[in-house]
């Protein structure tokens, strides 16, 4: 019998945000390494691909031409996952096993830059801000459709995240549900805020800085870290440090911070193994039903699959997808390495 | 306006099991695709190889070495995720942000066959069936360790899902708490069997048997299906008839039949792509709490990565992650695949 040591001894921790628990195995991180290594592209891109579907004055698949955008450029998916049609169904006989409903939604594409080969951390912060804009419009022109109760910004980067094509660019999908994760997140939200007139993340945020282990980066108005469920080795959350609902309250000042904490954590991500950075991240914010949500706290998740290399990541497989998510590397440690890197891209030391 | 078409529109699905959503969009396995390919290993391999960790008579990362085993062989997983030894906590502490407990458990590496070479699929009958008696074993003396609540029986096939070494293997991760998955689960089944004192999974075997349009297969004891709630392209589940709650609970009879549905399943995966098919799969049964479980049934999920072809994946990334799980082809769709695939295994026909 020994005391529990966090650093040393396995043991699970709860996200309050989605009521899960996470699998910590501090000691697993020493294990080798036999199995898959992913080919992370090295090779420089031109600033303009004429192969390009995305890159300016280029076709896409369905035909159309892009216009010469000189900032960010947003179109319609050509392989929407929803339509926006609408769908006559009779919902009055209710299975219990065969549980079904039509799904309302339109899907964005956003490219980021012009430039086929600048990535967020490479970008300069008007060039974000820019990026933050158009995020706000499409939140408020998509979120003032009828049946759009949620509108979900990502980004899938690189191409061991299924991102098939290396301009920088994400995407929206808005739809008439709240997806499973948010409907989860919603729900912790409300009960939270109902208990405590203050948001979840808020009181989360204050706890955060007061031990400040787990935080990557602070600034005036947000602060990056990673969270203390986290999954992903080097997941980390941008969280507003005000009760923001949604992307559209920032004020001026308050978006830039935004595109500043953005730069500098993508640039760490990058200069984690000298690469351009895998990940998915998206934007967790009020639905858009027309009501009220005090509650909900703006915050941006990164979700990185890499865990000791540029060509080693963490497989969420069948422990993860059976039981429970699991992790080789304490939050802590993983944010001390993150907040010990330099906020200077690597590439531009090189040059 | 149209009337909602199942087999064509943009929908959502119920999954009793778990309580979550997910989106299916049958249109979209249209789409071409530009991203990663991955890498199968198509080399021929040798029935022993020397550098191979898992074969009989050879010797281990931690020095120890196997016997010469000639059916299944397990032992302690060198690089355990969880550790044995008893840890002292103070739980006085409530955190609503900071909620740990240690967690004690055990991990041991089931080698399936002495051959190198032998996956499921291409295994006899009774070599099948001495797993089935290895995993009942296992699920015994593990689940009759005082501190050992649940008992993870499962594999990860192929480097696709974090394999490193082809010999073929699988796992047994056994706890002192239900992980988060099984615990949904745990609670679905209950909260259905307090209500209509049969399982869940009985009375859902029964309405797919009805219509049929998910079954892969079906023998006297066991059906495969592709679940109407499936998330990954060709996801499987193989359930018993009755409501056994756990494996050790099958006849003799019975375990034979599982053994067969076992390598009718995986021969019908290996001959979709003409590859060994990749999945993590595991079985899902009664905790080993010391309680009666008439609400557990037992089950065993397959989760394959495939979409397109042997090196075209589904990517659960970006939305999946932030919003939802999204599926391209529907589950009926994919059990007809299935269900027309031949039983024959390919290679036998090749040679
Ligand atoms: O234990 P292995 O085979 O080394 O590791 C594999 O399976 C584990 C259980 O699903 C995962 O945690 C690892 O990420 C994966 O690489
Ligand atoms: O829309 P894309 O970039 O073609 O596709 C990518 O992102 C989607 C949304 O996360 C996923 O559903 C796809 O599996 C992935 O390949």
């Amino acid at each position: 019998m020994k005391n529990f040591d966090i650093n040393e001894d396995p043991h699970r921790r709860f996200n309050p945000l989605i009521n899960e628990w996470v699998l910590v195995s501090p000691h697993r991180a020493k294990r080798p390494w036999q199995g898959q290594n992913e080919t992370i592209s090295t090779e420089e891109l031109p600033k303009y691909d004429p192969t390009c579907y995305l890159c300016p004055g280029n076709v896409r698949a369905n035909g159309e031409t892009n216009p010469v955008y000189d900032s960010s450029f947003v179109f319609e998916n050509d392989f929407a996952a929803m339509k926006q049609e609408e769908i006559i169904f009779e919902d009055d006989i209710k299975h219990t096993f065969f549980k079904v409903k039509p799904e309302q939604g339109i899907s964005r594409v956003v490219c980021f830059s012009p430039r086929h080969d600048l990535t967020l951390p490479e970008m300069e912060i008007p060039a974000i801000e820019n990026i933050i804009k158009t995020w706000q419009k499409e939140y408020t022109d998509l979120g003032n459709i009828k049946y759009i109760n949620h509108v979900q910004i990502f980004e899938n980067k690189g191409s061991v995240m299924g991102c098939s094509n290396p301009h920088p660019h994400g995407q929206i999908w808005a739809q008439s549900s709240l997806p499973t994760q948010v409907e989860k997140t919603h729900n912790s939200l409300k009960s939270y805020y109902d208990k405590n007139r203050r948001t979840l993340l808020e009181d989360y945020v204050q706890a955060e800085l007061r031990t400040g282990e787990r935080i990557v980066i602070e600034n005036d108005h947000f602060v990056a870290l990673v969270p203390f469920w986290a999954i992903w080795p080097y997941e980390t959350m941008i969280v507003s440090k005000r009760a923001a609902n949604k992307i559209t309250d920032f004020s001026a000042e308050e978006s830039t911070a935004f595109a500043k904490i953005l730069k500098q954590l993508t640039t760490k991500y990058d200069n984690l193994f000298n690469t351009s950075f895998p990940y998915s991240s998206g934007i967790h914010q009020s639905p858009t039903d027309g009501f009220d949500h005090p509650e909900w706290h703006f915050h941006m998740h990164f979700y990185p699959p890499l865990l000791r290399s540029a060509t080693v990541k963490k497989f969420m497989v069948g422990y993860e997808m059976l039981g429970e998510s699991q992790r080789d590397i304490t939050p802590e440690k993983s944010a001390e390495i993150l907040r010990q890197l330099s906020d200077v891209h690597y590439k531009t030391l090189v040059k």
